[in-house]
Parts: C-alpha cells; sequence; structure tokens
C-alpha cells in the first residue's frame, strides 16, 4: 500500500545525506498521506546504502503498525505528535544537522540576521524548553513533541523548531517541502554562528527587510518562482 | 534565439551549484549580448537538477520578456540596475554564498588582509548601506541596484559589492568572469574571517603589495597568465 | 589466513577515509579473531589508494608477524594492549581526525552538550595524561596504551579516549562498530566546539537526557534500531 | 623532452585540486631533473581542468624557456630561487591553501600543538618577514625566495614557509613529497586555529614528544613506513 509515498519518503530520506544533514543513520523523514491519514516513516537504524522504498513503515494516526517488516523510527511519537497538532501537514524531518544542533545545544533560537533566513522563516527560530525529568522518563519522544508545540510561534510562518540539547525537527506540506525547511535551516544557522565571529553585537534584520523577503515568497502577494 | 548565450548563461549557473556557492535555488546570473542589448537570465525558482538552456528567460533592458515561458528571476532588476550603471558589464551574478553572506549579515566589508584578495580586488570589497523603508516596498530589487551602485568605488577594480542584510553581487565582462569573481570573493571571505580569528588587530595589506599583486594580474603592465 | 577478516580491515580503513577521517595515511583499524587471537592491521604508510586485503598484516597477541609481506602500523603495540585489557574488543581504530585532535591538542576531553554525544557515549570522552619523558623514550606506543587504559572510566559505555597532543582512540565489539564510535566522536567534537562558539558557558546536558538517550540504545532496555 | 617529469608535475598539480588545496588556477607544482638541472613547471594561468602534460613548461635554472609553448607560472622566480638555495630539492609547491594563507595573513606562523605536525615538521612552520618596498618593485618573486630563504631554520626538518600576506610554499626530494607536505601543513593549520579556539593558552607539544615523532618518521632511526 502507499507504494508512491513510500518512494518519495525513501528519496527525502536519502535527500538528506545528499545534502549534508545526516551522519550515519541520525535522522528521518515522514509523510502523510491525505487519504488514509496514515503515516509513512524511515524505519529505525537502518542503514541509508541498502533501504529500500519497501523498508519504509505504514503507521497510523496512533502508531499501530499497519505495514512493513521493520520497526518504525523511534523518534515516530514527536511526528506523531505533531501530525495530531498541525493538520495541515504531510511531512515531518528529524535530524542532528551540525549548525544547527550546536544553537540546540548551546539553549539558544537561530536570530534571523538576513534575508536568506527570512526567505524561509518569518522570524528566529526558537528552541524549546528543556524536558522536566518526568517527561523524560514517560513516554519521552511523544513529551518532545509536546514541548515543541507549545514553543510554536506559527506552525506555518516558522515551519522549524530546536530542540534543547537534541537536535532539528521542520516540516510542511509536503516531505519535500520539510527537507528543504532542514537544508536551509543548517545553512542559515551556520551563516548565524559566522556573523557572530564577525560582530558579537549585530542586530537582527530590520522589520520591513524581514516583511519584504518572507512576503515574497510566501502568501498571496508572493512574486518569487512559477505560478 | 540567443542560444548560444543561454547555454552559457546555463553554464554559468551549474557553475555556481559545482563551486559550493549555491544551496537550493538561491543564486542567478545573468548575461547581456552586445548586439541586441537584451539580457539572458535564469528562471526564477527552478531546480537546478532539471534546468535546461532553453529554459534561460531573454529579456530587454527595461525587463520585458523578449522571449521565454518562465518567470525571470525575481533579483532581475537589480541586473538590470547594473547593466544599465555599467555599460561595459556582460555578466552578473547573485549568490547567498555563505562567508562572504556573514559579513553582509555583519553588515562589514572584506578587508583585504592578503594577495588572495589583492589578485582579485584593488581594495576591500564594500558592504551597502540599508536600504530605506520606502526603498524596500517600492521597486525593492531596483533600488537593491540603486544602493549597490552608490557605494561603488571602481567597477572594475573592485568587481563586487555586498549588499547589508542580504548577500553578495559580482559582475565583469563576461558571465564567466563574474562567477569566477563570486568564486574568489567566498574564498577570501572566509580566509579573512579566520584570519581575524588569529589576530583580531590584523592590518590590512599594505599599499604596495596590494599594487604589486593587483596590477601583476590587471591593466596594460599584467604579466600573469598568457597572452 | 584469516581472509574474510582481512577483507572487513581493509573495508574499515578504506571507510575511514570515505567519512573523511583520514588525511593521507593517518589512522589504522585493527580487528582480533575470535578463534585465534590473533590481531589483523593495516601495514605502516601504505597509500589507500592501492593497499587491499592481502596487504593486511596478522600478527599474534606479543605483535610477532604471522602473516603479511609489510610491517605492520606503528601503532601496532597501543591496539595490542588495548586487547589485552579488554578481552571483549573486536576492533580498534585509530585517527587524527580534525575536531577530535583540536580537542586532544588543547588537553581537553569533549563534554556531553547534547543527544547525539550521549546516544553513543555515557558521559564526557576523557582526554589521556600527558606521557612522561621515560614513556616516551622506551616502547612509546606501548606506553600510549597504558595512558589510555588508566585514564578509561567503563570502556563499554564510553568506548573512545582522546591521547593528549596527539589523536583519538575508539574501539568496539567489532571493527565496524569500533568505526562507527570514531565517526561519532568527530562529528560530536565539531559540534561541541561550535556550542562553545555560541555559548563559552554552555553546561553539560542533564543527566536524565543522557540516561535517557543512551539507554534508549544501549542494555536491555534498549529500543533504538531492530532486533 | 623530460615526458615523464611532465606528467608528474601535471599529476601534483592536479593533486593539489583533489586535495582541496587550489581554488581555480591558484597554485604550482614545479621539478627539478636530476640530470640536466633543469626544472618543469605549470604554465601561468591555465585552467586545470584541459592541462594535458605537454603543457608544462621546461626551463633552465635561470628561468629561460628551454621547450613550452605557454608562459610558466609568474611564480617561476621563487622556485628558481628555492632549487638554488637548496640543491638537494626535486620538488617546489605554491598555493593560497585556506588556513595556512590565514596564518600568513595574520602573520604567525604555526605552532606545533601536536604529533600530527611533528610527523611532518620538526618544530613551528615560520612566517616570513614582510618584503620591503623595494624588494616588491624590483624582482618581486625572485625576492620571495630570498625573504623565503633568509628565514629557513633548517630547509630539510621543516619544508615549509609561510610567506607573509601571502601563502604557502613547500619542498621536497620530489614534487610528490612537496605536494603531501602542502596537504599536511593545510591540515595542521586547520588543528591549530581549532586547539586554539578550544584554548587561547595552549602550550606547544613538549619537546620529548616532538624528537620522537619527528625522528619515528625521519632520520636513520625511523621505524614507520616500510623499508
Amino acid at each position: 500500500m502507499l507504494e508512491e509515498l513510500k518512494k518519495r519518503v525513501l528519496d527525502q530520506n536519502l535527500a538528506l545525506v545528499k545534502h549534508g544533514l545526516v551522519v550515519l543513520t541520525w535522522g528521518n523523514v515522514s509523510a502523510r498521506d491525505t487519504d488514509t491519514g496514515y503515516i509513512v516513516i524511515k524505519p529505525s537504524g537502518v542503514s541509508y546504502d541498502t533501504m529500500r522504498a519497501e523498508d519504509m513503515v505504514v503507521v497510523d494516526p496512533d502508531g499501530n503498525v499497519i505495514e512493513g517488516k521493520y520497526r518504525p523510527s523511534s523518534d515516530l511519537p514527536t511526528h506523531l505528535y505533531l501530525y495530531r497538532a498541525y493538520p495541515s501537514l504531510g511531512g515531518v524531518v528529524h535530524t542532528h544537522s551540525t549548525y544547527a544542533t550546536a544553537f540546540a545545544q548551546s539553549g539558544r533560537g537561530i536570530p534571523a540576521y538576513g534575508t536568506t533566513h527570512a526567505d524561509a522563516f518569518y522570524g528566529s527560530v526558537p528552541c524549546s524548553r528543556e524536558l522536566t525529568d518526568e517527561e523524560i522518563e514517560q513516554a519521552y519522544e511523544w513529551n518532545t513533541g509536546r514541548v515543541i508545540v507549545e514553543s510554536v510561534v506559527d506552525a506555518e510562518a516558522i515551519p522549524a523548531m530546536l530542540v534543547k540539547n537534541h537536535g532539528v525537527f521542520t516540516w510542511g506540506k509536503t516531505p519535500e517541502k520539510a527537507v528543504e525547511v532542514a537544508v536551509t535551516l543548517e545553512e542559515v544557522a551556520k551563516m548565524a554562528l559566522l556573523t557572530e565571529q564577525l560582530n558579537r553585537n549585530t542586530p537582527p534584520i530590520k522589520q520591513r527587510l524581514l516583511d519584504k523577503h518572507y512576503f515574497r515568497k510566501h502568501g498571496k502577494n508572493a512574486y518569487y518562482g512559477q505560478t
């Protein structure tokens, strides 16, 4: 079932590797099928070198395996939490990409220092709070979804979150779009770190320029790309 | 029309990717045809993986599409402004290359710390002023051209500009030359950042050495390369 | 003899190159054969481009060459020391990978700043003490094993050590696992350095989260990967 | 003439690209033929993509072109100065490799912080003094050789020099060896910069360990590699 979507999920998992966002098996992409509401996700801890479309796991919104011979990614409950919270999502991505994860480890969000950032995110990308000991011990991955959702400013305008001491989650209407956000996030994280090295007191981009670039690409007056 | 020039513009757009200056679709190269004065430019937001020579868009100096099924790059008006200001230009490049953009985000030009820089740029590469709110709201891309041109020291001797909070524009007599400048700019930006990490108080290269290297490669007494 | 193991040792030496952990010939992987107790190791100073499985050297636990036309890696005595100290080891890796070696040169261990680290190491990865002049002059490589072993907290829970002013040793039940640890170590070293650049006073990951991630992947209650 | 040596010089010029030490055409390798004393060097400003062995230029020790349709590298006089000063040299390399050039731009030599450095260089790699205005204006490239040679501690033990505000020269008994030194220099420069970021007050490697590693690989008691 959902063979085409499995192929797309495989391709986007491989795209994470191609874009240098994933070391070994540290990352995962899922997608939601509009008709059935089922989620297709990467299996846990399987090598990217040998992974095939038919290895993708199909689960229902509660995480019950509908089809697949492998266990789903151990981060599945976080994906499920996000799909439940945001009915318009079609894809979710998790990575430990280097620069964005450095921000997450330092407990800081990524400031919007330029138009590269503003083209994709309408403001700084936040870093979640720390999970409590209880949240860590019981249903950890589900609670990771919880701390993401409670920190989200606007899931459409800033489709990404750093999880403190952990890594990155991004999302979008499709898995392809969520991967594109993950690529952008890592690049703007690197630029932000370098910007601070050049000038510790760099102010964020001014609001008018943020507006201009964000709305040049998003919303009803967008004029970037093809119609 | 201009099939050969379209091929060259395509090739130089792909060269940006090969040289690691472009992530996703964030960059564009244009060229001007000497005979007609038409500009050939990359279409907006089209994937580099599938882009073909015939997808390039031909416009007149006012930006009217003469040929092409796609919308031209949304940065077209900045290119047009530069071609109008400098009649000798044959190519213009725009990138968000990582280290140069970090300088632009920090609001700083790139100091000339060594001969790698002096081989290509006769002095530091400036960073433009911020656009005013009015300039952002009305004809933003055209006004981006304006703030570049008003900060240019000598368009031939320093064929590049950082646009504050945004990215890089470079130019040259041909699109190939403009791409070469963009490659050089990113490398000298990286070297400059690392130089400052080693010694915050590094002075710029002395004038005689800057002169020597610049004029070894440029002008009537140049002796680098083949005749 | 041990042709299959030689092939695995060759493959893992080449994996170091593929993962960018080795420049020129600066690295080596060995494996121990369970039946004979023999060690298979890379020859010393042979180019990775031309190295074949039959070039691997077989030695006994005292380092006597059992088979092979080349000299074994000059770091062999360090490998032997580790195999002797830890009977469960099946593979040992040595690299000068860039970021981890920078930590070793600065005399610091790698703090556990996030879950990327905690997924692989149950706490910070220590840096050994300096060897004494006597230890350097007599049986240097054997004594390198000694300073590693005397600093090991728990060889299974933290299967890696930085050797001060030198580089990295990692180990595992198989050579494949030891290489995976070396890849992870370099990536967490890079993340740790960047984390400190963003915030000099970043505290380590909290214990509950360290526990959660480490035991999610290791031990009897692990639930990451496939059964 | 010297067809085999031309092929080796071409291969080593291409090796600089493969090792990431060269951007565009910024680098050159030469070799000296023992029998004739002629030097074979890369032509000036020719693209690496199309360069062939027969494009290499043969010159005599005074720089007169003996064979070749192209101009030799503009850095030829620096190569000639080094060959004249050190009769045992068989190869010379010039690069603007990123991290080593950052040290040269900051006016600092590369301290010996670890055994990666000590395996190749018997002490810190010095940075030359600045050329005087007169030295820049008259016979600049020849005088670049002069400031290198006057700063050399021991051309065999430390076969590399940073030229202030400029870049890197390395040398060896063969062009292959000189390229290997250039690769090592860039890597130890990167490690040294990162080491200082982790600890600004890192002391150099202690003398006994420097001795051990250097003489493990060099001189009559060397035991690294094959006999």
